[in-house]
């Protein structure tokens, strides 16, 4: 059995073999880049034909699409704390900002959350004279607390 | 002797005693909302005038404004999973995508980070006809793995 | 300043002392009464009418009504892994049924979760042939997983 | 020699390769929805002849009969704290609403807790104008702390 | 306010300041020995007769006897795992002997527990030509794994 | 190499194909019914004679035969807090007749602890008007805090 | 309620108000060095004779002596891995060496184990060409593994 | 790659398999017995002609002695506090008196420590009347903190 | 009773009242800067007439003297992990370079290690054309692993 | 796939089995000596021609070339508290001196961290009438904090 981590594994292994980028496979896929990503890399269930298609960019076989389409238990983390820098320092991010978010979700929405599940992302760059910069852009529903 | 953690209770008491908003705090001291909350809340050090404005503005005294000024030792989660659900949202986006972000940073600029210091954040409302959402920016200056 | 947790307990210990009844305090306040019983415990913020209604059937003063009133950081357990037995069982059926209820949600619903947030709860009582039982009825809002 | 958790895995690949749903091997076993799903997936042993039917529907093997009808080392979490949204949204009810259960049951019945063992749980789907809603049913039996 | 473990504490010091036993405390309540401890330290309401009783010999007040009769958030250890030896003990038995209990309960009754709830527990003293021994006796009612 | 989990998974998968009980197993073996169980499961080493005894009945080979001989590293639990919650309910024991049972011993014995290692375990059956119990009696050699 | 943490804290400032050492305790109190600095820091009970010629020799008062007298629950690393390098170089030497004293008492022994009840220990110094040596000695009772 | 864990357990099986004791393999490789012990554990590399004559005895290949050879990464313990009894007293030994041998070693040396690399470890066997006991010398020359 | 913690708040307090850098404490005591700085802030016992001296400058009293002399119980970090961004960078260091700093003190000296006892440690800042720079030297003795 | 850690235990065998220094393997690849032992363990990607080059000299093929020139996810220490003496002593380092390093950079530049990207590490051996001394060299670029 092919789980959606051995074919996570697979796909950044066709990839690099292939010479491919994650914008290309969006754009061959016909979706927003960065869900395409976490997509193949199983934290989401792939359509049908998406899941036929990527394999086929990537040249893997039906178990890989098969993995692809599968529910995934989610969460990619390894430790509870991230050790690589690259994603630590989002997790520094929420230790040192993660109240002032709270703070003002609370004064421009009310009592609520942004939420996890309606949902998208974006990483993009942005020149800046002090030297190029990484945005990272969290877009999710206001989702009220409310009694049933 | 009042610590950076009093003094962020001592503003929360005294914004919602005297009706006031993190908007009108940071107008006040002319400075960013994000930074404004988080350095009132004890994550950055504030200069003096600031601080004094801030302890005037929110009727506080001489050990509050010391508080402010003093540097803090940074990091704000009560746990190492935040289990507040406004927060724990985040962790959950980190759970899910930071593997997609990783691989986006590599792929967009190469071996390196976002900068988490040389950085800003950005808590915004964006009208949708899906409702409203809450659009998080993470806005860091990247910085590449180099030797010395 | 009162925390919320401090009201929380001078919650119980006049309930304790006037002798009086989740239930009467649910109805004093025209609401349900778990979410009753979790607002005063701290869980939730009370409006203003409802938290000074409390404050005078608890013969509470304005300081547990300006901590009613407050915004929560919820989280009220204080082990990762609930100890108390009456709160560890609900531990336990996430332990032995978790991932039957994702199942469940998945096969009746599709990819996506109940929200903890439009989300009412309730416990109630059943007699039965074989002893009286504890239903206790989690009732959450569906969120397909959505981009955007 | 197949573990209980080969089996449950071996269920899974089987249903999606088969096309079938967990309501349809309830039936086939004439077993409640939840227990049926939880039981393949290891949590509970199956008695002889819902084993044999079981593996028979799923076009398994007698490794994976034996399987189903061990006893089973109970407890499905990879992690303390659950990483899936699906199933983090219950350890989050957990987290604000515990207490609340607590205090609940203790009104209604005395000092006591709700069974985990002589228990049932249900998960369904309600249709609300405001959107369908997931309806999760914890069903057990009162048990009184009662002194031998 | 004081807590169950706050009259635990004041049970211990008066116990010592005046020089009774727990048998002496557990005569005077006509309640079992290890009932009357454990509940003396914190881990069972008491009724209210009672409660006044254990006061009145431990010279202990009002606030005691409302503490004693309180219900308790149960859990004694300090440390998920305890380093006292003379407790440390008994979960080392349990790293040595669960999985030996386990099979032996299931081989004597069948798929089920031995409740914690309908429950005694006794430490006894056993003379012995190797030398005195103590006997502790976990007494709880078999509770069957059963679906509704 | 074939280590004492491998042997003692090897034990349970015979038992169940061979249809035995660990009483049986403990006849055969001329030992007690615990030590028997927990031996086979890998927790004590066994004497040759009695290694090769259980071998044959079991039908297994030499390379468990030495396993069985083998000086184990003890310690049974998959994690610190068992999840399973056959296990779990000693577990809960402890948590809540943990400093109990410490009194007690302290009381009746003086500062000292009940051995584990001279040290036996029972599990029987008691019936009773309100259902059948399990009894565990844990019985062990006082050993006294003593210097050198 | 002065704890015998308390009172452990207030021997390390009355010692070193009147400069005094564990050794002249030690011969003051007629007891081995290392019980006395454990017993003083709070690991065991001291008589009460004992007791009251250690609160006078460290200008104590009666509510220490009720400390020294009491039971203790013992364990005095505030981390479970101990943080300060005198101590934690012992905790390296489990490390290290653990399994290989487990192995040397095995076979020097038998299954069985070094008591840590029946037991003394001793710091000594020892000169060397090499430069002088701490020398700790634990000797404690050969606790053979023995059912009943 | 045989590692050095894989070379303990072989040296483990070949020496049951042969009948060997440490101390005839200390002997043979002309080394002290707990050094000897622990170097064929995995936790010192071993020289080149020592580590062949060991698997000369042993009855082991190139691979072996190459591991032997090997640096390693030290530390033996599964985890964090050991669940193996005849291991976890030393542990137990570092709670209760971990304070103790720090405050004896400051008296008797100043500040530092005992190194844990200039360092040797025995276990012996003393005959007493009460019983014959275990003892384990740690001798390690004293560090002092020292600036540079 | 001050503690080293409690004094060294007082050092940073006071500190910051007077205008006073670490440099010019340094100078002060005649003492390296680093070690200045650790041990004000509690990490090391200060001799009786520096302990002075730094009083006087500091304005404070006998009581943070007899802290300041005190031998204390080291480590500083509040959590296993530090979360503030300037101490955490070090722990990333020793996550990503820790075993490159192993492999090269064994290929440079040997098997052994830096020593963290007879150590010294230094700050500091290097003009670059890229920017100022951090410097950090970590000086310590090497301890070659041998045998008593 | 060979993964990155597998190339890295693949460099550590051919290093051993060639008889290579990690000094000899930096000069043929003409870079730093750290970075050169790092990054061949898997903590840094390494460029086409310098993989090759690796690979050729070390006689490994192009399985591992691939894994040299992968993106690494960071993070080496296989716990969060590294048990290896070694390691552990730069662990112990940031628990002593942690703080210390925090207070003389805040000193020397203001509000702001040593980048651990922007870095450079060495390790080197200084002769010294007290014995042969490790030095390790940790220069970072200084990185202010800086809102945008």
């Amino acid at each position: 059995m092919t789980t959606k981590q051995d074919a996570g594994q697979a796909v950044l292994d066709a990839k690099t073999r292939l010479g491919l980028t994650w914008a290309q496979l969006a754009e061959a896929l016909d979706a927003p880049l960065a869900w395409t990503t976490s997509a193949l890399l199983g934290q989401h269930p792939i359509g049908k034909s998406r899941a036929e298609k990527a394999a086929q960019i990537l040249e893997l076989g039906p178990a890989e699409v098969a993995a692809f389409e599968a529910q995934p238990t989610r969460g990619a983390l390894d430790d509870v704390v991230p050790t690589d820098p690259t994603i630590y320092r989002f997790y520094e991010v929420l230790q040192v900002y993660g109240p002032t978010i709270k703070e003002l979700i609370h004064e421009k929405f009310g009592d609520g959350i942004m939420s996890a599940i309606n949902f998208k992302i974006d990483v993009d760059r942005r020149e800046d004279p002090g030297g190029e910069r990484v945005v990272v852009t969290l877009d999710g529903k206001y989702l009220k607390y409310q009694w049933g």
